[in-house]
């Protein structure tokens, strides 16, 4: 199979966010030369995810400031997560409904060929739920480009 | 807040499915008294994706073979996971592609206030791509209702 | 208001599917020169309900069956009519799920203004759920267009 | 068949906003212990109807104010209804269009076997259109959940 | 084939949008009888989008400003078109994305058999990407309905 | 502006299907380097559409056979242009209607910044409507993406 079953970039990110001690995580990430960030946000404005994750991936290195395909490539990636937080319309304060979310974005190899290159996985893991605290259930959402 | 830290059943289920050993796990919800299944499925076919799930659920007894307001939970469930894995149409071979999924089901009581109940979460993981070995790329979902 | 609180022709389909002696109903529509037409389909493929509605609607003289704005007139409020009973994804067997349904489709005026011309109703009910007898909760939908 | 025909909440929720002396239908309801509630709501802004909805079934005590379980239940109702509504995006405003809404929440006991226990069923009908009056037609739509 | 070819009003309505000299087009369209219009619109509001279009064809004439039955007409190609540029969710702003767009509305007879009467084609080209200069790529959208 | 105005993948893509004669296109795309390839499939299956527009694009070496970046990206490309072709719901047959399409695949570099690399533009064009000859109307769709 092509894709290396220790380089899953996806799973890794996803962990990064399920784990209470994520350092050996973010170890293992240095080691074979892979970016990642991890944040948080919380709104009813899905804007704000999004916007946070992309100010998040480019201060922290993930990926340029400079190209407009690596800015695609994470936005198209944030939305297919989006899809899984959301789960059919991709709206938060619209339908009366807010969240607390943190969320990893990692860029590597995940292939054994090399001339896959990097891609770039968004997870993000929270709350979803009514604007009462407490009211909310678990939610989570993994998108994957190439970049 | 009322989602207690150590009882989420959505985290849970994603991480039976992201760890390599999940005896630790499996563990754990014998002992605050979860029912859990796991299970994997491979198809072109969406429905039997929901299938394989509806009847692993059933037949390890996470979910009553005799009540419908279970199984209507566990679908619904199923469906927003599904969100995840597929984001955007619910569709696998009629847009051209296949899943490689495995998935858990976990029920148990994940908030603080015993009167909050039951609550079923699905969580699916693997690869979607073209009907091509090699040619995916990692997918995830995660599903979380009242039963 | 434009619309006659008499001549809705939505609320009109809906209650022939909803109320058990619909003879009251049918003879007020003929006073008005209104068109309709009832029907029942059960299916696990979406596209036997859609073919359903149009058969019934071109035989029994609802619209023209020489004319293709007629069929794309009643073919855009049948999608409507589907987005209520399948409230996300339009489909039927390829997520796991069968339906038993009554339809009345209904064209008239519902405009005071004469000079807004013939619309189309079409109004689905019945059960939708899994393919096992009972398993099944009931389900709506209204589309309406001009014609 | 499990579902009893003379307990269907969706038709009764729906029969409620449609027929002009609701009195009966009422009466009925309480007579087997239903609990239901009627209410109008108008706006460009989506989350105004979704919020309209829960208050109207907390304050009439359909639905408990204290468990989340129960919002949880009514929401996902909602957002069903509103598809059927939206039929498409669950957007007004922002696709340039209001809506005059009239809405019923009935929770009973739609099936034979008990132990089916309580199911919630939101209908909801009225007008969608331009934000200018007269342009504008009907609208329904229906959610079921279990409780 | 029912459609005639040199009367294929999306066609003509894109190539109105994709030209850089559309006077011969124009002309063509004088000659035949039809109505268009072109136009422009920025913006992070999807409902600029829709008003730009409809006051546009409102205003040149293309459509009739009494008539609901037109308005009604046009509103659907517009969402239709919509869809093109969208790919997925019906929003701009609140995922993060602008639109620089040009639009153009025609009217006329596409059918070979007279009985077919008028339809309308909206078509839309520009860009679409992220609130920065230069982030951005095209987008194209073009829906058809009777009137 | 980043993006060339001579440049535009996706508008020539388009033109490409929309104008009679493309010879003038053709080489005009030869000149600066890019690869193109065109088409056409008439079905009822979606995933034929998909396929069709996939092997063309391998086999006239638009993308390369041997990587899965290549294949990703044009994917997405064909599923963003299916859904200016189907506008709401990807299904073709399964919601009773089929196509006749034409499609242009169009590789180049369409901003002034080099860096910015290669991007892949799917246009498609055709008729969309029942299973019935002339009982159809225009569709056209537009999918723009890094490579
Ligand atoms: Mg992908
Ligand atoms: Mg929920
Ligand atoms: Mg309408
Ligand atoms: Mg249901
Ligand atoms: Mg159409
Ligand atoms: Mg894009």
């Amino acid at each position: 199979m092509a894709l290396k079953k220790e380089q899953r970039i996806g799973r890794h990110a996803t962990l990064l966010l399920l784990t209470d001690d994520h350092r050996e995580l973010s170890q293992q990430t240095e080691q074979i030369g892979w970016k990642s960030c991890l944040g948080k946000v919380g709104s009813m404005e899905s804007q704000k995810v999004v916007a946070a994750i992309e100010v998040a991936a480019k201060q922290q290195g993930v990926i340029s400031q400079e190209l407009y395909r690596e800015t695609h490539a994470l936005y198209h990636a944030i939305m297919e997560a989006l899809h899984g937080i959301t789960r059919g319309q991709m709206q938060l304060g619209s339908v009366m409904r807010t969240v607390g979310l943190r969320f990893a974005v990692v860029r590597g190899n995940p292939y054994e060929d090399e001339a896959e290159g990097e891609w770039i996985a968004v997870a993000i893991y929270g709350t979803i739920g009514a604007p009462v605290r407490g009211l909310e259930h678990e939610t989570l959402g993994l998108g994957i480009n190439h970049i």
